[in-house]
């Protein structure tokens, strides 16, 4: 293992450990609730949320437990979201992180309140984390709801995501589905680590940007992956973008067009970083991560 | 009017100007997703969780500015579960507050999106609140989010209330889901009010004792309306209850008895404010107000 798999499999067992402690256990009651909150969460996810804000902590200093409940709880958002967009009213999806999408295993009512729950519990670990400020506390939370609500927030970008479905848009109209339904999340979790690690705010507005383009490099090379990689590699169905007439980078631009789009969002997103009065490698390392990642 | 009517009619009137303020304006976008929002909850609900804060409020002389967006937030999260427990997956219901519910006005993923959002913005509005301090506030994040949340929250209520369906269940099982589904929303306004207003710890949890009852008494009364009341005069279909299975206080014990009932605890409500050091008519008389409801 280099430096980066050995840091991204500790980010990933380091959340996992700390969303087992936060989330109720499959033997408290309601059961079937917490049962399908950990079949979604608990179904080896990337963590790539949760591993930028462990990635951005480290860069300013931030000793690793003022970051672990920030960490769970953006993945608990983005939990939430994966199950909800999965519905049979929105995407409809079987098949999610290698198995069964929660309303598939469980059932429809059961996955939305799911999906409900792991929104309220990611704000309970944020407002009871004894380790930080109240201060501290209360931004995390103002810019964790900001960015998974509206307008400009991840709930904006689905929606404007469903009602693009089936028709024309322009590219303008995609990178701000993306930016809202994808971005504003990781964007989110890039200023966290900053803003725990006592980042002054330019500091923080760089890593925010450098998140964002972070985030929209995820997302084309999400498009990229969906038909170049087959289901069983990605664990959810591939070429479901095409069979769903969903607008996608590569259906504006072309597969080498998106390739190349792919590298100059890399780019910018890496300007960011000479804003930063710290080592960034391990941030450059993430972005090349994602610009070249198989699955 | 009397001074009771005349406070509710001040507190809705107030509730929904700062709701107003604090949810996006319909033509901006995505608009469809703000429009979804503002249909249900601007649907001439009795606000009756405001109230309660701004009543507890009032006890404890709080300056009306420091509740205003607790009461928006409440009312959010409340508006939120009517729009999730009303989808077809879950109780499946038409009418809502006397109009369409969302996912007939719209449709079911902008239901659930609108529902998803309006749990954001209820804690952007607290977060962002500029008149309370950073401890109050995360105080406020947690009580809030603790009570919709699980276990012993609002949406594991709702998953309880789905699996009793149609079942065979005892007193004890109904009293959980409702003061899951209800009660533990309905402490955390009366709380919310306490704690806004300085009360000591003894006295916030008299207010939640009394709040929790009064979330019972609240129940209640629906259950007894539920039976004696029109659609027409309830805003939502009525016989709802009896035709989907559910058990109700009355389907245990019969309309008198139930009645019988509701005094019962009408008396264990008002009995916890003997311990508040200030004059509480003002809940006193909403306690009575639930009692008499007819709507």
């Amino acid at each position: 293992m280099n430096n980066l798999d050995q840091f991204i499999a500790d980010s990933v067992r380091t959340v996992d450990e700390t969303l087992d402690k936060l989330i109720p256990s499959a033997d408290t009651e309601p059961q079937r609730l917490h049962e399908a909150i950990r079949w979604s969460l608990f179904a080896g996810g990337k963590r790539f949320r949760p591993v930028l804000v462990f990635a951005v902590g480290e860069v300013f200093a931030a000793p690793q437990e003022k970051l672990l409940r920030m960490a769970a709880a953006v993945e608990m958002v983005h939990t939430y979201s994966l199950i909800h967009d999965d519905l049979p009213s929105m995407d409809n999806d079987d098949l999610r992180r290698g198995r069964e999408t929660c309303h598939k295993k469980f059932d429809e009512a059961t996955a939305i309140l799911a999906g409900d729950v792991l929104e309220t519990l990611a704000f309970v670990a944020i407002a009871e984390d004894e380790t930080l400020s109240a201060e501290l506390r209360i931004r995390l939370v103002a810019e964790l709801a900001r960015a998974a609500g509206t307008p400009g927030g991840m709930v904006a970008g689905q929606q404007f995501d469903l009602e693009a479905e089936g028709k024309s848009i322009s590219v303008d109209e995609l990178n701000r589905i993306h930016n809202f339904k994808t971005g504003a999340l990781i964007a989110a979790c890039g200023k966290a680590g900053a803003i725990i690690g006592n980042a002054g705010e330019a500091e923080v507005q760089a890593i925010a940007n450098f998140s964002t383009e972070l985030g929209l490099l995820f997302q084309i090379t999400d498009d990229i992956l969906d038909i170049t990689q087959t289901t069983e590699s990605l664990g959810k169905t591939a070429g479901k973008d095409i069979s769903a007439l969903k607008a996608t980078y590569p259906a504006f631009y072309g597969l080498a067009e998106t390739g190349k789009l792919a590298r100059e969002v890399h780019a910018r997103a890496i300007r960011n970083l000479d804003q930063i009065e710290r080592p960034t490698n391990l941030l450059m390392e993430i972005a090349d991560y994602i610009l070249l990642r198989t699955s």
